[in-house]
């Protein structure tokens, strides 16, 4: 294969993988964007970098077992810089994560050319693509067991330096004001809005130990008063820095994804009014949107990366 | 003059026109960014758009008497999109500013094609200029009578939906809560951190009608607690809205400027202090920074529009 070309110039086939903390997907991709083949393993979460790196070179395998792909794209959980190919920082949901090399060590497993981003981004990708391609400008926010995000302007996705940029869970929120964040800060959105924290909203106001969010979210719906304050302080939360966002960025559509919004109208009405509430009259009539795309949207958006960030080559191992 | 040509190509000079509430600036900038000549004059803000463009056109025409500039370029305030030359929306400082063709009636006035952008991007334009210009990544904050901003990602100043990117006063605030923002929201920023907003706080604290800022910079050096907390609330709220605005977009430089910062280190160590109080782990040894150039940024940032911005012709008038 050559180095040298785009990949996909050719019209062959991409994989595209996507980490979580306890998942990695897999799927190989065709020229026509239609998923051939899909793969799903553990995360070796606890196992160290080495592990994962061995594990999603596997899944990669497994989806082209003859080998035809053109290049790979990882969309990774954790600070991910397209440009050096390197884990900027994590949490230690994947032990020893941070500092990875993990587009070289991916090139070196598969012998393809790899480009890798956050995760986020990458399924925010084929959101983006669907927008203006010259100007459109979007706003995505993800609300799952954190607070993740992308920002695309002018028709740019925005990585910014260290590949931080779009890590929107890290802006301060006035009802988690005092709240220790997972980053080191304080009274950030991910501590007020994320699904656990709903539930340590509701465990907070309640004394009551609950085992997760479609606890709180079944108790909401028989009219416990605690468990819809906690879920709409969370919703609101979401809406109304996404609104203080869309201010400062101008985006033409804003796309809140994620697990937490399944919660159904309760959380979504209460995130819409929020948003509403902050937006500077050129803004006004923007509406937070729910994806576009369904559960394949990271591998795909992970595939298409290969097309449009920097590829990393075997035998360039920094 | 050819109309197709890129402004600048032949080394001729270009005017920088810097509109503000009170006050037009206006320069003669030579090929190697000097300036030839200087002008200002009063916008008459109370008779309506068409005498400001008149008065900003015989602004242009007193630096440039014999017509020698290749094109113009205009940095005002308001929401201002460069794409379509028009004020998308602004405040009732100018009258009937709101929805002008601020582009097509210059260029119609001056015979010169016409970029326009929002102030703030105009004299950030040189502080973005001087940081990696393929990948550096600014955010830009202007405290005054108002709050503005400016920001740039990955290389390139953002615009937005409507031109609206920027706009940093309008992110919500902890210690604004409540207040009455002039966008017609409540909370915002501006409403606690402007020269004004840290005034009206001071009179909120004492019941004391005081005059303007500096009277409240001098309590505050004579020990007045009140001024001092009226300051510092309005300094690290700047610092806290930065601080989380870097996290969700990761620039390599952040800059405050504007004239409520001359207040000295009482303000600026606040507003250090609740910036890096917010910053994720990537981002730490950020330190919010002086605006490099001084007050000859809004001209000379206004004449460089015309080499990076669309620019309108005269008779293109839509």
């Amino acid at each position: 294969m050559s180095s040298g070309s785009l990949a996909g110039d050719d019209g062959a086939a991409l994989i595209g993988l996507d980490l979580g903390g306890t998942k990695i997907a897999a799927a190989l991709v065709g020229e026509d964007g239609t998923v051939l083949a899909r793969h799903t393993r553990p995360t070796p979460a606890g196992s160290g970098a080495d592990a994962v790196l061995d594990a999603l070179a596997t899944a990669a395998a497994e989806v082209d077992p003859g080998r035809g792909a053109a290049a790979l794209g990882i969309a990774a959980a954790g600070v991910i810089d397209p440009r050096t190919g390197r884990v900027t920082s994590a949490t230690d949901s994947i032990s020893g994560w941070a500092g990875t090399a993990l587009a070289a060590g991916l090139a070196e497993r598969t012998g393809l050319p790899v480009a890798c981003d956050n995760d986020v981004r990458a399924t925010a990708g084929p959101e983006l693509a669907a927008l203006d391609a010259e100007h459109g400008s979007l706003l995505f926010a993800a609300i799952g067991t954190g607070v993740g995000g992308a920002v695309a302007v002018d028709g740019r996705m925005l990585h910014g330096a260290a590949g931080i940029a779009g890590h929107i869970g890290h802006v301060p929120s006035l009802p988690a004001a005092g709240l220790p964040c997972t980053c080191g800060a304080t009274g950030h959105l991910e501590v007020i809005a994320s699904g656990p924290a709903i539930t340590a909203h509701y465990q907070r106001l309640t004394g009551t130990a609950v085992d997760r969010l479609e606890t709180v979210a079944g108790r909401a719906a028989r009219g416990d008063a605690d468990a819809v304050h906690a879920i709409t302080t969370g919703a609101a939360a979401v809406g109304q820095a996404l609104g203080g966002l869309a201010n400062a960025l101008g985006p033409d559509r804003v796309v809140v994804g994620g697990g937490v919004p399944r919660i159904g109208a309760l959380y979504t009405d209460a995130l819409a009014a929020a948003f509403a509430a902050e937006l500077m009259p050129p803004l006004r009539g923007l509406v937070p949107r729910a994806p576009l795309f369904g559960h394949d949207a990271a591998v795909l958006g992970a595939a298409a990366l290969t097309t449009s960030l920097p590829l990393h080559h075997p035998g360039a191992l920094r």
